[in-house]
């Protein structure tokens, strides 16, 4: 065989490969979206977005890089967009992301669909959205891919496993899953059909990593509702509960239990209502007829021991409803001795300090606290080491991919599967954002080469505007502010005119910094004039530098902070 | 009984109360300092600092408002300074306070006084200390108060429990504290000697709270002993063991193991260094000739299986030595596959998500990765619920203070003298920072005024000149930047001359945003022109706000953000 066959060869082989390229939730929690490429075929699976790092002040949400998509218009080749579940890091990058790749057609099951449109509605300057409705068992076939959507146990209704059919085998996406005995409002898990899912063979499983470093099974709604049960009880105040607005199914036990005790129920937070308005029209949150109030102020019309409030801001975010509740900056809720909180969400890393001053704050308030760490109040939405373990052995994946979630947690699945279910090392693939995974009929395989999966951070209406020079910028002046000095110079004399001007912020309180003042612009007056009246051609640049080293060094001798230190030198 | 004798007999009643006021750390992990005031004799227990909020850029440390002894040169009736042991949550501000009242006579067991004499010898400007030292059970007599000192189990040695006897009674602190049967390097708690301590009677015993909300007892030492001897059996290639250097116990375990194993010991960290520095001159750091490295990059010269190398950075502090290691900004450690990362501390609150990061990286570069979650290889250094239950056992006092901890632990550890020790709520005392607690032979009670007892900041070489104003600032320009524009305007015309100068950081990418700056420039033109044309004398100050509110909503409304907006006018 000559040298040009082989690489023809070669290359026709690589074009049969099945390409998996993840471009966000592997090696992260949230930003989900992955690629599937067959040939002139792309499949994506979600949409979504994550939370800015602490290091990224004034960002809202990173989102994925999708520069793989533009490159060429290769989303021309995208066959349909499929969506798991309605969270948001798995549909929250729609509205930055679908008008960009040509409006591909998406599928997604009811509730998913409601709030995706309702969020995209508040995108004004966006498309309306058409989502084709799928359901538990729909089958569609997008391109050289065949999706057969399965129903999955999390926190949320409607979420769907996927099974996809390619050329290269069957591939079964877990979305993010538990296995739930006794959910809410929804049937459990169906063992039977992961097992039909199952009876063709399974080439690649790609299975959620979120519960891979915690042991045994995760704890059922059941659970949850019964301890829930007990601090309603026992509740002889208010009651108001915190937890995420997307955890629909603790929404609905909260519901429950109010009727159960006769409390009617107000919410506080846009996402909150928004979700209760979209879950309710749906038909996805049930409650009697007069239970939900429509406005949060009503219940103080009513006796304590009839009221139950549902707020955002179980993670202590600054501007959610528990944090107003908390600083009495609510408008017309405050705390009143013997009121019950309850947190019934995990705590985010990296909130723990903020979820702990709310706490002091009620409890300082005499209120009862009840937390996740206190008792089992709370149930994460993913699969824990006994579940992955059983979701392994009905699929019987010839290779295996954890997906969703920090790398540490990636390793463990990955770890687990070869330690406890016997796979080899060649049969798990542990990956990162931008790889290009091949799935061959025979082998699995990461591509030296990879695509581009940066953070696109998006800020206010900006999307990808804020990159590295303008973060850094950001945590310098964070650290120790600003300080902006200008200086009129005659253009003939060489001389500074009057006292230059200082305007600093976020450095020192300036009123009580006179001294500081008057001798930083009596250097900057020195260092200016120094050059400038030396009979040369002045190189304003240099003085400039020569400003912003001098002072700078100044200011830090005097005070070992070390503000942005910007020179302004006006010629008149 | 008159009017005037009335008060004069409550005036004189007052005076004779033993008044306790903390002026930092109830509410709070740190900045422990407290102040005990009988009529003229005012004794200090401890003298630490915190670490800032997330809130607070750019803040070195909070230290504790020492107003209240400023006032009247009140510190003149300072009898003593009474140190329990050497964290620099209990002597950190030494350096900061001690010179402001007078310089007061402290005392210390010697562990205590090394490390808090190093670290004085860091601040050029202070006076030398001189510390008295003291050992277990030492009597020392300060003013109205006689001062005996008693061993207690922490995480570091020599550390000191203390009875205090009063006027009004005796008063035992626990200082930190947990009871370990297994200690290192130093005595079990001595169960006979409490009983002693608590022979006479307790009055008021306050005791640490940090473990408060934990069930049962604290690990042993000689647990995590075991564990990380575990770790050591398995490791093959080096070992990296991050910790807090103030956990000297821990460390001396780390040096002991790596003697058993035949590995050397190196350290990374300006505070490891210091503090083993100190622990061995004077003898708290038992190790054989050769063991510890005096650089660490003689490790290089080793077989991996003979290295340790003990370091800083545990939490993901940017600039602490593992994150250096992690990132291979160390100069002369970096990461090889097969290396074992051990994580020896607890994560505190605010971290979860940098040490994840961490870890995350390791992993990625094939290290084995050890963290407290997966196994005991951390214990606090507090007592638990049961061991705080056997403290109170022990010394039965009439009233009870929780001290050291968040407000939700202060709380949980009064409850639990009332739930499970039979105590009423008027024998539990639930405190602030600043309040005056009154104790008298028969009563405690909470004055109505309390004193100042603030955030004081530590910034560089200031002290209490960053306050709100300062921080708010900082905030602000983190989230969205600053927008400076300076604009020369003809005195005669009202004309702006030229295009306005522009500097903006933290806000956009100049470069990519020429068409918003070009627009940006021209309101400002036109926003100035309308107000100086008109033929009137010009308000400047009038002016600039105009600009600031016009161009702050014309950027808000491009960008949805909202940089901080400083009009400059030069007037030539």
């Amino acid at each position: 065989m000559n040298k040009e066959n082989k690489n023809y060869n070669k290359k026709k082989k690589i074009d049969d490969n099945l390409k998996v390229i993840p471009l966000g939730g592997l090696g992260e929690v949230g930003r989900n979206m992955m690629l599937l490429e067959y040939k002139d075929s792309i499949l994506i699976i979600d949409m979504g977005f994550r939370m800015p790092e602490e290091t990224m002040p004034g960002i809202d949400y990173i989102i994925p890089d999708i520069s793989y998509l533009l490159e060429n218009k290769r989303y021309k080749n995208v066959v349909g967009v499929v969506i798991t579940h309605g969270h948001y890091d798995h549909i929250g990058a729609v509205p930055y992301v679908w008008n960009r790749i040509g409006n591909p057609p998406i599928y997604a099951a009811p509730l998913a669909k409601g709030i995706t449109m309702k969020r995209q509605d508040e995108f004004k300057d966006q498309p309306k959205l058409d989502i084709n409705e799928i359901k538990d068992g729909s089958k569609i076939k997008l391109g050289v891919f065949e999706v057969e959507f399965f129903r999955q146990n999390h926190s949320i209704p409607d979420n769907m496993g996927l099974l996809i059919k390619t050329p290269v085998g069957n591939i079964v996406h877990t979305s993010d899953f538990k296995f739930d005995d006794f959910p809410v409002n929804e049937q459990p898990t169906d063992f039977k059909k992961l097992e039909r899912i199952a009876k063709d063979g399974v080439h690649l499983l790609m299975c959620d990593s979120t519960g891979a470093e915690e042991p045994g099974h995760s704890l059922s709604e059941k659970d949850i509702y019964e301890n829930m049960d007990k601090i309603f009880a026992g509740a002889k105040g208010r009651i108001i509960m915190a937890t995420f607005s997307s955890l629909i199914n603790r929404i609905q036990q909260a519901v429950t239990l109010s009727e159960k005790y006769n409390r009617k129920v107000g919410f506080i937070g846009h996402s909150m209502r928004s979700n209760v308005e979209v879950t309710k029209k749906l038909g996805y949150l049930k409650s009697q007829k007069g239970t939900l109030l429509k406005k949060v102020a009503e219940v103080n019309n009513l006796p304590d021991n009839q009221v139950a409030i549902l707020c955002t801001g179980a993670q202590g975010e600054e501007n959610a409803g528990l944090m107003k509740i908390a600083t009495g900056e609510h408008q017309s809720i405050s705390i009143k001795p013997g009121d019950t909180i309850v947190f019934s969400s995990s705590v985010i890393p990296g909130n723990e300090r903020s979820v702990q001053m709310l706490k002091d704050d009620f409890i300082r308030q005499k209120a009862n606290v009840f937390h996740y760490k206190m008792m089992d109040i709370h149930a994460g939405g993913h699969a824990q080491r006994d579940e992955i373990k059983q979701m392994i052995s009905i699929m019987k994946p010839k290779f295996f991919m954890p997906v969703h979630g920090q790398y540490s947690m990636l390793f463990a699945n990955a770890r687990l599967a070869e330690d406890e279910c016997g796979y080899k090392e060649e049969q798990t693939i542990l990956a990162d954002n931008g790889n290009i995974i091949n799935i061959t009929k025979d082998k699995a395989f990461i591509d030296k080469k990879s695509v581009s999966a940066e953070y696109i951070m998006v800020d206010g209406l900006g999307i990808g505007d804020v990159g590295e020079v303008v973060l850094r910028d950001r945590q310098m002046l964070a650290k120790d502010g600003i300080f902006v000095i200008i200086a009129v110079v005659n253009r003939k004399t060489g001389k500074v005119q009057e006292s230059p001007d200082v305007i600093s912020r976020g450095f020192v309180y300036l009123k009580e910094s006179k001294d500081l003042l008057y001798q930083a612009r009596k250097k900057v007056i020195a260092t200016i004039e120094k050059s400038t009246t030396s009979g040369q051609v002045t190189n304003w640049t240099y003085v400039k530098d020569n400003v912003r080293n001098n002072l700078g060094d100044f200011l830090f001798q005097k005070t070992e902070r070390r503000p942005m230190v910007l020179p302004v030198i006006i010629e008149v």
